[in-house]
């Protein structure tokens, strides 16, 4: 990685820790310019505007999912235990370090759903692909005879997702304890409501 | 209503009608003075902050969704038929034309999740009583013997306001034309797999 690409990653890294606590919106250049202490015009060189940083930041975030989340579950047998790890994977995720608030993907998407422009259509795009993905993976678990031959694989998407929603609510806005155990038996539940 | 009463309630109508789309915090007393053609020193005489707009404003909407969610599941047979109407009102609730940008009560309580103070405290009190509220009901569909007597009442509720979750992610950010259907469909299976 050159200069320029590690300073960029060091400024998003920032953002990420700071906006995943206050929301996109209230990131300014000035206060990301502060806390990593580099002058504005110096963050403007690597982010054009506001709207490009929130960007850059929200597909950072994104890559990170996918290297944390999608990637590991590859490693797995196809089907029903692929989508065991998934779901372990995406609760573990909305507690990551790196992102105090939780999910970034999951918070800017009601932050933004009503706010037309590149930044929704990114989290759209974005989501979208994750529920595809979700569903796939579900298909494959049909296919393997994991799943009812009937599953209805995007509902089934939505409800997994909905598993991360339920998470972050009990964890971030509950502090309650038993938020991870509880993400746990809500991924096993809906795998032994799929099968046949 | 008083002509006082009467002022507050038409500034929290537009408060309610703003804020569902932007945000609580994007909220400001010069916007919504503008909106309601008062001046700032007028709508402080009715709200001595902007926090104090806030929490009036969650408030007034837990108190709608008191009207529109919970009151008439009590007119619906206890047990399994109230369960379903509760389902369904939250399905409509998350889409009442009041609040175009959605359930405020569960947009807010992502924007304040990690924001200390009287706000959070009271949307932590407020989706607290509610979890609760889910869980008694489906205790009462346990007694009238239409829930399995070994259901985990605490996981069924917070699987229930994942629905509304999830609910909000395909009609506020998909603009999925299913939204409402798939909703319907979620709370149909939940109540399956809770039955004996």
């Amino acid at each position: 990685m050159n200069k320029s690409a590690q300073t960029r990653k060091t400024i998003l890294d920032e953002a990420i820790l700071m906006a995943s606590k206050t929301g996109l919106q209230a990131l300014t250049i000035g206060k990301l310019s502060a806390a990593v202490g580099m002058s504005k015009s110096g963050l403007f060189a690597h982010f054009k505007s506001k709207e490009q940083l929130q960007l850059d930041l929200l597909k950072q975030v994104a890559k990170f999912f996918k290297e944390d989340v999608i990637t590991p579950s590859m490693q797995v047998p196809r089907g029903e235990a692929r989508i065991r790890v998934l779901g372990q994977n995406l609760i573990k995720w909305d507690d990551s370090k790196f992102m105090p608030g939780g999910c970034m993907l999951h918070t800017s998407s009601i932050e933004f759903d009503d706010r037309p422009g590149p930044v929704r259509d990114f989290l759209v795009f974005n989501q979208s692909y994750w529920i595809d993905f979700i569903a796939q993976a579900a298909s494959i678990a049909m296919e393997e005879g994991h799943f009812s031959a009937d599953l209805d694989t995007q509902l089934f998407a939505f409800e997994f997702h909905a598993i991360l929603q339920s998470h972050h609510f009990s964890s971030h806005l509950l502090n309650d304890p038993q938020a991870k155990i509880r993400g746990i038996r809500m991924v096993e539940n809906l795998i032994i409501h799929s099968r046949k």
